[in-house]
């Protein structure tokens, strides 16, 4: 297997996007392909003291997508950059799958031109892992597509319930349509109208759709295996989630700091601490899956670290080794549902 | 000043309502009217053997409005409920404000009916305060109108504005957008129409806009006071915080409890959690004002205890003498966007 990493893309690049490489391969065996100006991943390599370990090697890309570009079209202006080049790659099969830790829009943009979507789905979809009480669900969409039609949201349905089943393990994964209560007639027209579409799906037995969901019910063992969003409430939910988080672990350093004794009580706790922080530590999601492509994609964090890349690296290898684009070619026609609203 | 409970609503009725009406009377000191079935109010009393305090009277409603009642007429089909009655003594300026724990869309059909919206202002919206790493935080609107049009937007705006400035007392309220990525040009088309008409706003001098913010910041010290949805976002907003806190307090016991060491650090820490509680509890809040009406009309949560309730009185009792709704209809004029769109 080889995975082709934008060694230009993310705040920490070229650096962690280079170490990122190296950790994945020391860790996962898989080939690597760095793709970016190559001058400037040798000069790193050369301060940092490092030789590249065989299995990587890197592939010159002239150009930089950066913050300032028009997403929708940078992949066109600039067509030596480190996303259109690695995607090509990946369109010609001279890798397995891509991780940029860029601009999202951009990524998706290119990724929809370049390597195009699997036919018969109307729209790619970014979908992370969130954190459950049920060991977490797949969020599709968490923020591509800020306009959706009913239609999309049911193909989003579809898509993450094979990711779910294939990717995460799932049987029967349950798919929950998030909104505001309970009752079908909840919502806004799009809502409603794509809980009884999703019911109708669920009746022709193509997914196994529970309902709606409320995100109260995040935190329930029960959690639903997938949660689907139009891009913006997905998007609006998942930023929630992390500035909720925030919020509460910035709280409870207050709390650990109050005095000596409590202060002495977090020492003990301390040890534990690690797994909690995991939960909440956008690092260890690593990449986040662009579902709908006709190959993998995988969007970093900004912010990604060596460590968080080495570990979307390991989110890619499981990806591939699922064979989950080859279950939703086949299954395509599953998602040209009945009530089609374009 | 009185204020006016409905005794029969919430999971929790009639007892806790009775109890907290009997807190808030000790606490506060302001009468207290209950509302609902006075035969089973009194037998409780009795049951409980309490000597119902000079300052809280019962008046007779012999309805109940229940779950499968149809929010939106309930208040016409059983006009001697609870709420129905409750809220026609507010309107006849026999209580100064309503307070209820039962269905949210009952009390918004019935008191836009009963009580009526502030002239000129388009859809009242539910406003609770939500912690913030700034101290909180005026959200409007959290979940009354599924379906909303830029300009009942943009009235949640001003009227969320007010509210932060006479109620949490603060000074110039940074208004925000609740939007996925801080340019104007992020969201869909309702948000993107409504970022304008804010910075419209703005820059006539009627509230201080300060652009679209994304739910990660909640957790910043510069946060904003007040975060303007419709009410399909706002509640999903909601819910995902109050999902998000649960799943981590959650994981906290988890680690509280791993092993002897770890107990004992809780024991140390145990001391300073209830402030930590406290920021989370949902109790805390007591109350969300229903924005909008002519008169203060207070939702307690549904599963209120009598401590919630107590919390309850006293956010309506801050919110009466603020004069706020005063202030609203003093500007309503400043509510009338020159780029109307209904």
């Amino acid at each position: 297997m080889r995975i082709i990493i934008d060694a230009m893309g993310g705040d920490l690049a070229p650096r962690e996007p280079i170490l990122g490489a190296i950790m994945a391969r020391n860790e996962f065996g898989c080939n690597v392909t760095l793709v970016g100006q190559e001058e400037t991943i040798r000069k790193i390599l050369e301060q940092d003291k490092i030789q590249l370990p065989p299995g990587i090697d890197i592939v010159n890309a002239s150009e930089v997508i950066e913050i300032c570009d028009d997403p929708s079209t940078a992949w066109r202006r600039k067509k030596d950059s480190s996303i259109s080049v690695g995607l090509r790659m990946l369109r010609d099969g001279e890798g397995d799958a891509f991780i940029s830790a860029g601009s999202t829009g951009a990524l998706l943009a290119a990724g929809t031109m370049i390597v195009k979507r699997i036919p018969g789905v109307r729209r790619a979809a970014v979908a992370p892992i969130v954190p459950t009480g049920a060991g977490g669900a797949v969020l599709i969409d968490a923020g591509a597509n800020s306009e959706c039609t009913p239609e999309y949201m049911c193909q989003f349905a579809l898509m993450g319930s094979f990711y779910a089943q294939r990717v995460l393990g799932r049987e029967n994964p349950k798919v929950g349509l998030v909104n505001i209560g309970a009752e079908p007639s909840k919502g806004n027209e799009l809502y409603k109208l794509v809980n009884s579409m999703l019911t109708e799906a669920g009746n022709a037995g193509h997914l196994n759709f529970v309902g709606n969901m409320e995100p109260v019910q995040l935190a329930s063992e029960d959690a639903c295996d997938v949660i689907v969003a139009d891009g913006f409430t997905g998007n609006i939910l998942l930023k929630t989630m992390e500035g909720t988080a925030s919020f509460i672990v910035h709280a409870l350093k207050g709390l650990f700091t109050t005095n000596a004794k409590t202060k002495m009580g977090y020492l003990m706790v301390k040890g534990s601490m690690g797994k909690f922080k995991k939960l909440l530590d956008s690092r260890e999601t690593g990449g986040t899956a662009l579902l709908g492509l006709r190959k993998p994609v995988f969007k970093a964090h900004g912010s990604s670290d060596a460590y968080a890349i080495c570990r979307a690296v390991g989110k890619a290898a499981e990806f591939v080794n699922a064979n989950l684009i080859e279950a939703i070619e086949e299954n395509v026609s599953r998602l040209q549902l009945s009530q089609e609203e374009q």
